[in-house]
């Protein structure tokens, strides 16, 4: 369960998702264009079902089971959008979703999550305390684990993107995502060089949860790292299968301080006119701080999230 | 100048500002389908170029001068919206843009008109002062004055957003503006009609700027009235020739608070993830408000832009 997906599952997945999750658009804006220096083509995944790519992945993972396996349900830990989107997809089959959520999770995210119809566990903010619990209701109900980001069938849902995207948007020659556990940049990565093998590849990863930018430096994964960062979705660390595609697939990491995403979060706001959540505003952070990286370059950049407490904007 | 255009206007109109004008996409929500009981169809006019859909009525009326005319430059009064898409407009013939703005006008909506390389003339904030300084200007320098609302070419502009949705959605049965001056109203009812005579089509208005809700129930129309909304789009008094083609096409105008308003803007927010001004929230008020006219029906929404303040949201 934990290999890497090929562009074959990837192809699968989407067509395994197609009835259920959105074609989101692509959209562009002249004011950053000229601001980035680069032709930016943002894919608005905040417009996905759910307000998160996550729905792709957890979309695939769901409508992969034995319908034997499906009517136990799925389990899985997730601070907001994976456990939302996981809620949303077992909907689409009629099978129950059990959500292991830390305390302190962002209370809008988890209103959703309970109106999709999953059903909340709560546990504390600890990795080893989440895996326990998603353990014990494993044991209990049968249900099947969904991993948020090493999960192979979730990683091929996300990879999904770049079909759409490279549809949408032939001529790009550069890709950024987010950074949080990998399953995104995992999907993106293979998908992207397995279309397009010169594609230049990039990630955005808060300097506060930096171990991706650190794993790669060291040749070798950094499993611990106490995360300091506003970007809520992008704390955890990245996964062991995704680590390994990051790195065969050269994935340039760039951090950035969580002031220069929320700026950019800002410019998303007031010239894209998106409402995306602030994980999501790293790419266009760190296209802002090495633009040299990207300089007249046609650059898919990958809005990640839309849910965001309006009541608590971090301007 | 002050007639009313007919759909062949409207059709030029589209074809005259094509080369510059943005395909603006039609989104959707299955959680405010399912609050209003309808279908409803955003058409994201605040993904227009500068903001708002105003960029369609200015580009056309720029456009539509002789190159004679066009040397000396157009002008116009404008507390934003219409200001900056003039100026924008202008830049595209490379002509000049003379825009008078009342005092105290959104600050960010004068620094995105002078980015355009608009010229400022600040005035009293008064209906009178408006008009006279235009006219002052339009004798110092000759240039055109392209009003806001009044103007036929600028309402041919505005209407040419029915005939991209209708491509986009072309199962639509009813329509639903904002009502400030009335340029979109008459130029969307105009060109509504022509397409799908059975068209229903509806007006949002803020109940302290409700001078064409009070205007239609006279039957005469209203020429004084001191607008109090937040909406800072929709204190215009409804024009002459506006008034009268809201008349001819039967344009049922909705009421809404401010209050009901603002908690639109936030769900335009919070579900359909679009920076939308508070304005626009209007429509979305007036369909929430009334939900027995909309019920069951395809709606066409026009969200009419997203130029707002961050650090001062209404709520």
């Amino acid at each position: 369960m934990n290999a890497l997906p090929d562009i074959d599952a990837i192809r699968d997945a989407a067509a395994r998702i197609a009835p259920h999750a959105l074609v989101t658009p692509v959209l562009r804006s002249a004011a950053l264009d000229a601001l980035a220096g680069a032709e930016l083509y943002f894919k608005c995944e905040n417009l996905q079902r759910g307000g998160a790519f996550k729905f792709r992945g957890a979309c695939n993972a769901v409508w992969s089971l034995a319908d034997g396996e499906a009517t136990r349900g799925v389990v899985t830990h997730s601070s907001g959008n994976h456990g939302n989107a996981l809620a949303m997809a077992a909907a689409t089959r009629g099978i129950a979703a059990h959500v292991v959520v830390p305390e302190g999770a962002v209370q809008a995210k988890l209103e959703a999550i309970a109106r999709a119809g999953g059903t909340l566990h709560r546990c504390a903010p600890t990795q080893a305390a989440r895996e326990a619990m998603c353990a014990e209701l494993q044991t209990q109900t049968g249900a099947a684990l969904v991993h948020p980001y090493t999960d192979a069938r979730v990683m091929a849902g996300q990879g999904t993107l770049v079909l759409e995207l490279l549809r949408q948007a032939p001529q790009l020659d550069a890709l950024i995502t987010p950074i949080g556990g990998g399953g995104l940049a995992a999907g993106v990565a293979i998908a992207a060089h397995a279309l397009k093998p010169a594609f230049a590849l990039f990630g955005a990863e808060p300097a506060g949860a930096d171990d991706a930018a650190r794993s790669l430096a060291a040749g070798v994964r950094v499993a611990s790292l106490s995360p300091d960062t506003v970007c809520d979705g992008l704390r955890a660390l990245v996964g062991v299968p995704n680590f390994d595609a990051l790195r065969a697939h050269r994935v340039d990491v760039i951090t950035v301080s969580d002031m220069e995403t929320v700026a950019a979060m800002r410019l998303l706001w007031s010239e894209l006119k998106q409402v995306v959540e602030v994980s999501s505003a790293t790419v266009l952070a760190a296209i802002l701080k090495q633009p040299l990286r990207f300089a007249g370059r046609r650059v898919g950049v990958v809005l990640t999230g839309g849910n965001v407490d309006l009541d608590a904007l971090p301007w």
